[in-house]
């Protein structure tokens, strides 16, 4: 029996992060892209989401490579995770294998890591696959779309993606090679979701440059911008009008400051000779002579402008002297800290520019018309949305169907979804293990669910711990029980809370004492219900109620 | 020497939330507002915030009122808890007041309190203070904005409000009683900042209206649409509308049911005879002849319609016959759990119309230049923006200067300010207590700073609890340590982790000997140190360590 080609989106199905899709067919698997994720509110103490690798591990001699379509994390952020289960080589262009080999060079990895520098317009083969990188627009350089040449077909994988007609650096989308690819025979599409809900067209990254521009106009204050840092595109664009506009520029915040050096390494950057200024130095520069790019643009715990907003950035103390510019948008879940330290800005008297209208950001992903686009030309038989909420991938398939694609050959996946696809259909077949890992910070610990539902109780209602010794021989108790609370009230009301559960170790010890109950698991279960009645029936809380029994 | 005219906002300002302002002159305090505000993502284990009433209880003989602009609960929340502290009366329209009522039989406060009716346009005396109450257009029916003549001059607060040219029942904003007040002269404007940073117009009520008869016109599908409860006038819209296309209706969740029987209680809303079906007799209707209105607009947990995505509600079940409208927007910080319960309705085949295009919502506030319109008509000599994150107050700010109301006269306070205003001039003197008090579910706990410091460090990383039994005699351990973690690891890497704590116990009582260490805090605080070194080192972790010592 012929083998069948399977996708198997790992993540990036029903969220927009940790990104990760298998592409199997016979003995070879090749993996595009491998990203992390980011806590939800309610993944107490977790710092980093990354995909379960549970698959990949069983089906390590089968992988032959790992292609990254560009260098943001929800694309790279779960490399050094993945390399601890599985040696691959990786694929990337030019900046994103720079942008890898730096995050492996933090988890001391790098040395054990091959790393193949790619352009687009390059065809490697990798096992039964042949690989074609394809120039895209996207809001971080050297991004591509992946041609995935199988046994049975084509395969398309676009990347994050956008049109851009008047790119900054380089060449717009190649239009021209996905027509060819539709021309040739697309087997399946698999399609950028993030904007589908965005009508017409994403503007270009120049409009942004333009709109700095004004800004920059006889503007006598210090100028700080924030943006994403790997958005090397705006970078150049605030360089070169503080450039026209004879400032010096300096920044501050370590991801920047990384991006800086990766691409002055290779050379993504045009620097003018004598713009750059040490952050050490900026009181050396007119204030109305400056920029300062800095991090921070989601309003990030201790970024650059976090500290900034705080008065407690080394460098940089901000006044009625200063404009800020928010050169971003906030990511659904961050406006609430990004309001935050807006408001701390305006509080120490900056002219703050942060309103949508002020056209300070454009987005990296393409919307309806973009996306309707890349449909028509490709014309793939059939269609996965991929890099997505769930809602989206329902709207993205809907355009797909308004742009004459068979409903059945539409398949909406789960992270885990079997995507079998023969030249004669497509269908989900089962599922493999997938979902989040839960990391913090260390990088090293998991985070199972019964640890974060013990937070989660423990952050909403404290715990008491009590302690208690009692005589092997009869049971009674032998020194006082010591009761300690954490997180569940404040002092003022501890005292009588204290003195009643006090008034209920005894009474529970006497009456398992009546009952001859000697076992110690009944005993702090007795206690437990007990406290539990108390604490409810007067406070209304139920925190956790934790109980150590000493046997003398 | 004469009084001061002090005008003291306790709430509102800096936040959209709580919204609470002292006016007060002599021997007299009134109140406009009392509210409350919803917990930050932070604020663990906190259901609610309110005002700090330490001012009105240190002088509660001097409140001779408590106006309310309309009933919201960042308006009216607050007062279960207010009423706790100080005996007070309560103006309010006849909505609102119901709404309180209903709000005060919950807490058991009815019997105590004095609530009058008045209506739009009625004046009465407070002290030395006449309130007038003027019509407002707003998301709720029954709103007014205030006219307080002072012995100085009279204050104008606009409470919340838009100017509706054709609003869904009554009047339009009072705009002739603004223009007589500010043609006898106002002295000070407090004017509603939440659509400072919108341009324009905020859109007509009735525009909601034509986008549903859109929606319903030819559906043969259940419609489900939810909205916020309090929106009296887009309920009534939408009962028109299935009156229209003879669809019977039904209600579900809790505040609505609650806004329902009141509004019928004072005919606040027409509804044509035979219309309501009770949810548990939706089965008698054909499904493409019901609408069901419903809780959840902003995905609250166990609201009505997040039973519904999660299927455990009771009489719906949602699935491909069904159409969702949600009839709002997503208010900053619920973007994420709304978007939650829209992909789980699209799992389950719902379609769901949510698109800000789609024309389901309006504010209730208004924009920049319904804000230039009431200022221009009231021409007041002092501006005091309220109602607003600090960025909206210095946007409300740079508005009202820009319509030629002189910069010293106006005022950013902040919660807590006393602005003092003299026929002269307005400036900020000083500030009484004012900020957040969080209370629990409960309402009766308040939950200080301490206690929520101890849930942050339990939440992000866990507690470890030793407890130990120390011989009175020489300091040894006479029973087994006992160690108990919650929240910290998953089981898989308890042991090892325990083993170790066990050893560095042992290590640690030795050292103490040695050293002739009997203070227990001494002994305690060193465990505490060496606990954490390891578990920094070994698993970069820093978990809460408690310990407790019996002697013996």
């Amino acid at each position: 029996m012929a083998s069948k080609l399977k996708l198997i989106p790992l993540g990036g199905l029903g969220e927009i992060g940790k990104n990760i899709t298998a592409v199997e067919y016979g003995r070879d698997i090749i993996l595009v892209d491998c990203g992390m994720g980011f806590p939800e509110n309610d993944m107490y103490g977790v710092d980093v989401v990354i995909p379960d690798f549970s698959y990949l591990k069983v089906n390590k001699s089968k992988i032959r490579g790992l292609v990254i379509t560009h260098g943001h994390e929800d694309h790279i952020g779960g490399i050094p995770f993945l390399l601890r289960e599985v040696e691959v080589p990786i694929y990337a262009t030019e900046l994103t294998a720079a942008l890898i080999e730096l995050k492996l060079e933090e988890h001391s990895q790098l040395t054990n890591t091959q790393i193949f520098v790619k352009k687009a317009g390059d065809k490697f083969r990798l096992g039964c696959f042949e690989v074609e990188m394809i120039h895209v627009n996207h809001s971080i350089a050297d991004a591509v779309g992946l041609a995935i040449k199988t046994p049975i077909g084509t395969i398309v994988h676009t990347g994050d993606f956008k049109v851009d007609l008047t790119p900054l650096q380089g060449e717009m989308t190649n239009l021209a090679r996905f027509s060819e690819l539709g021309n040739n025979g697309v087997l399946a599409l698999m399609m950028d979701s993030t904007n589908v809900e965005k009508p017409g067209y994403t503007p270009t990254e120049r409009n942004v440059g333009k709109n700095f521009e004004h800004l920059f106009d006889g503007c006598d204050k210090r100028i700080i911008i924030t943006t994403f840092a790997s958005n090397v595109d705006r970078i150049q664009q605030i360089i070169n009008v503080a450039h026209k506009y004879k400032r010096k520029v300096a920044f501050t915040g370590r991801s920047l400051e990384n991006i800086l050096k990766v691409c002055s390494e290779i050379g993504k950057m045009k620097i003018p000779e004598g713009t750059i200024v040490e952050m050490d130095k900026i009181n050396s520069v007119p204030r109305n002579k400056l920029v300062i790019i800095c991090t921070g643009s989601q309003g990030e715990n201790m970024s650059a402008l976090y500290r900034m907003a705080h008065s407690v950035h080394k460098q940089v103390s901000i006044d009625a002297r200063d404009m800020v510019i928010i050169s971003a948008s906030a990511i659904p879940g961050n406006e609430i800290t990004m309001g935050r330290v807006i408001d701390l800005l305006f509080q120490r008297g900056a002219k703050v520019v942060y309103d949508k209208e002020a056209g300070l950001h454009v987005s990296g992903h393409a919307s309806r018309e973009e996306l309707r686009m890349i449909l028509a030309l490709t014309k793939p038989k059939y269609f996965i949305p991929v890099h997505g909420e769930y809602r989206m991938l329902c709207k993205h398939a809907d355009l797909a169907r308004e742009m004459g694609i068979k409903p059945n050959n539409i398949i909406i996946g789960e992270n885990g979804s079997v995507i079998e696809i023969t030249q004669r259909n497509i269908r989900k077949n089962g599922a493999v293990k997938a979902g989040d890992i839960l990391v913090d910070a260390s990088g090293t610990n998991e985070i199972g669910s019964d640890v974060l539902s013990d937070r989660k109780h423990l952050a909403d209602e404290g715990v008491i711990f009590t302690s208690l010794v009692l005589s092997e021989e009869d049971g009674s108790l032998i020194a006082p029980p010591e009761i300690t609370m954490c997180g569940f009230a404040d002092p003022g009301d501890l005292e009588m809370v204290e003195t009643n559960l006090r008034r209920i170790v005894y009474e529970t010890l006497s009456y398992c004492d009546k009952k001859h109950i000697r076992n110690l698991a009944t005993i702090k279960s007795k206690l437990k219900t007990n406290y539990s009645g108390y604490l409810y029936k007067t406070v209304r809380r139920s925190p956790m109620v934790v109980t150590t029994i000493h046997k003398l």
